[in-house]
């Protein structure tokens, strides 16, 4: 790998895998996979915008590597993680003969990391997987945590399974070929992190607002990189999501997510709406006297430069706290949140008043 | 649990569960498995022909024991272990609410135990899974080991995972209820972990064969529970499948395999069709020099003795060679054999020639 490349290692026993982060890596991906894994047989999934763009470059440098390659391209949008798209994958692996020696390698953002991981966690009980995400929420989110699968009819992620990649590789580069909405929208989750673990990152953030804005390489690898060293920390104590500890990542979540159904799926990008589900959740947790108005403003501020909606959008909030109330991870209706104590710590508060959620909400 | 039952534990570290084995168990499901699990709310998946006779009183033990209790009954047959049962059974677990604290109880043979576990398995990226097989086979083969999954056209088990059942429940009554021709193909499996790991297994057998061809509860409990202990010592040994180890479970099946694809699956059992490759196997390894022909004859007698089919069908022997040949199992084409070197030892032989396999089915 060229000198300017990071490693940040995920330690999860023998599931342990490196994450390999910087410019210039696509055209190397062949080298990378086949050093990695021993590989004789790759199938690449890609998405119907990210084929031409990146994929096919995956493809070239897999041949270079002297393996036999394989293209899967879905249609591109969150409607593809659906079980027909799964039926067809797994015929398509039959006829593409994978077997225990074949990897399947996700080239998009997290809707195909996500079906193309599940595909590998079954397909012959279980292949290798390599994660080379294209998107800012893909590399510095859902590359990093094993988290696959699909959705069913009103059902978000609800097939799956735990399944670490082999090797994750993020070329930062391709980060300049994203349209600036999706950008921003990856951004806001690179706040949380500083947010919910280090406040010297969030300090970092305010610091680069230019840099970010115009996606300097030097800025894009470190916040990528720090991203997923959090992240991995946080996956590595708590891999398989038991012992609570990785429902830190879910800041500004329980919000976003009734933000995203009442709102109808597509409407904000996922990083927009925990962008605001940040805010209220910081607004929420001041008035229960766990913080002060500044750090309030800090996210605020922060979120502003990055050019990320701060507003709850206008649907009654009674049908926002009855989201709330039904989301997965809610038991017996109870509203549950993950609340700033200071700016680089969360907590998990169970229990929490519909009045305080409403003032929340009202901002 | 009564006096007469054994308990056999299956050691995976943190996957380790326990099998209870007896009669007159199934009435106490509902309390073995709450006990076990803490479940709050359980899904029986059964089959069509099983239902009546055993699902229904798993169904009220559950219901005895204060809990939730929804149930999916499959058509039975080799031909539901497909992708359109999978995405069925997710949607029914979808309308049954089944969360976290949800288990999947597999009441039924093989495919029911399989298909069952590979929902558990990847429903809500895995929930609890509780096995009550209630075929001979299923209890002393697919209920230990955690492989689950389903076919995909033209390729058996092609998908799936290893899922470990959080407990195993196995009535030996149940036995009783079993046509005789699917009773004596589970007997063949039983005869294969004496040749293969338990000489002393084997000469029980030889000793039983009343016993054995009458079902008496106290053979039925013994032979069960020896099995499960084999299977398991095997499985701890090498979870994944990855060591090899876990081959010496395939003693006669690279022959049976292909003796069940050529002559149409559902022509023999798969047990009839074990009994017919074991005697192939000893007989090829008898040729190579390694074992002598008394071993070859025990066997032969014991299958003969629990009615077993012990002929080679009317298949083109070359047919079934070139079917090995393509064997999941097989590398590059190269004819592979799990064969004994004694009784209660097997090894996995490569590369072995061609007219040797000719002449070991030509009896």
């Amino acid at each position: 790998m060229a000198t300017d490349t990071t490693t940040v290692h995920v330690a999860l026993s023998e599931r342990s895998y490196d994450i390999e982060i910087g410019p210039r890596l696509l055209p190397e991906a062949g080298r990378f996979i086949v050093e990695r894994t021993g590989c004789s047989h790759a199938v690449v999934v890609t998405d119907s915008n990210v084929e031409s763009l990146h994929g096919q470059r995956v493809v070239e440098s897999l041949e270079r590597a002297g393996i036999r390659v394989d293209i899967a391209t879905v249609p591109a949008g969150e409607s593809t993680k659906s079980t027909s798209h799964v039926d067809e994958l797994w015929r398509l692996m039959l006829e593409f003969a994978a077997d225990r020696k074949s990897i399947v390698a996700a080239v998009g953002g997290g809707v195909v990391g996500d079906l193309a991981g599940f595909i590998a966690a079954t397909y012959g009980r279980g292949i290798r997987f390599v994660q080379i995400p294209t998107t800012l929420l893909a590399q510095v989110d859902s590359s990093v945590g094993g988290k696959v699968g699909i959705n069913l009819p009103g059902a978000k992620n609800m097939v799956g399974a735990f399944w670490q990649p082999a090797a994750v590789l993020i070329d930062t580069d391709v980060l300049n070929t994203l349209p600036l909405r999706e950008y921003r929208s990856g951004l806001a989750e690179v706040v949380k992190y500083g947010v919910i673990l280090d406040s010297d990152f969030f300090k970092y953030l305010e610091d680069h607002i230019d840099g970010l804005n115009n996606r300097e390489p030097s800025v894009m690898r470190h916040i990528v990189a720090r991203c997923c060293e959090l992240k991995a920390q946080v996956v590595s104590a708590d891999e398989r999501e038991e012992t609570g500890l990785r429902a830190v990542l879910n800041y500004g979540h329980t919000f976003c997510h009734a933000i995203e159904a009442e709102t109808g799926y597509g409407t904000y990008l996922h990083g927009e709406a925990v962008a605001i589900g940040m805010l209220c959740a910081s607004r929420l947790a001041e008035a229960m006297g766990r913080i002060d108005a500044e750090l309030t403003r800090r996210q605020h501020a922060l979120l502003e430069a990055l050019g990320l909606p701060l507003t709850v959008p206008d649907v009654d909030h009674d049908v926002l706290i009855r989201a709330m109330q039904k989301d997965k991870k809610t038991e017996h209706g109870k509203l549950r949140f993950v609340l700033p104590t200071c700016l680089g710590h969360v907590e998990l508060v169970s229990g929490v008043p519909a009045d305080l959620v409403r003032a929340a909400l009202a901002g």
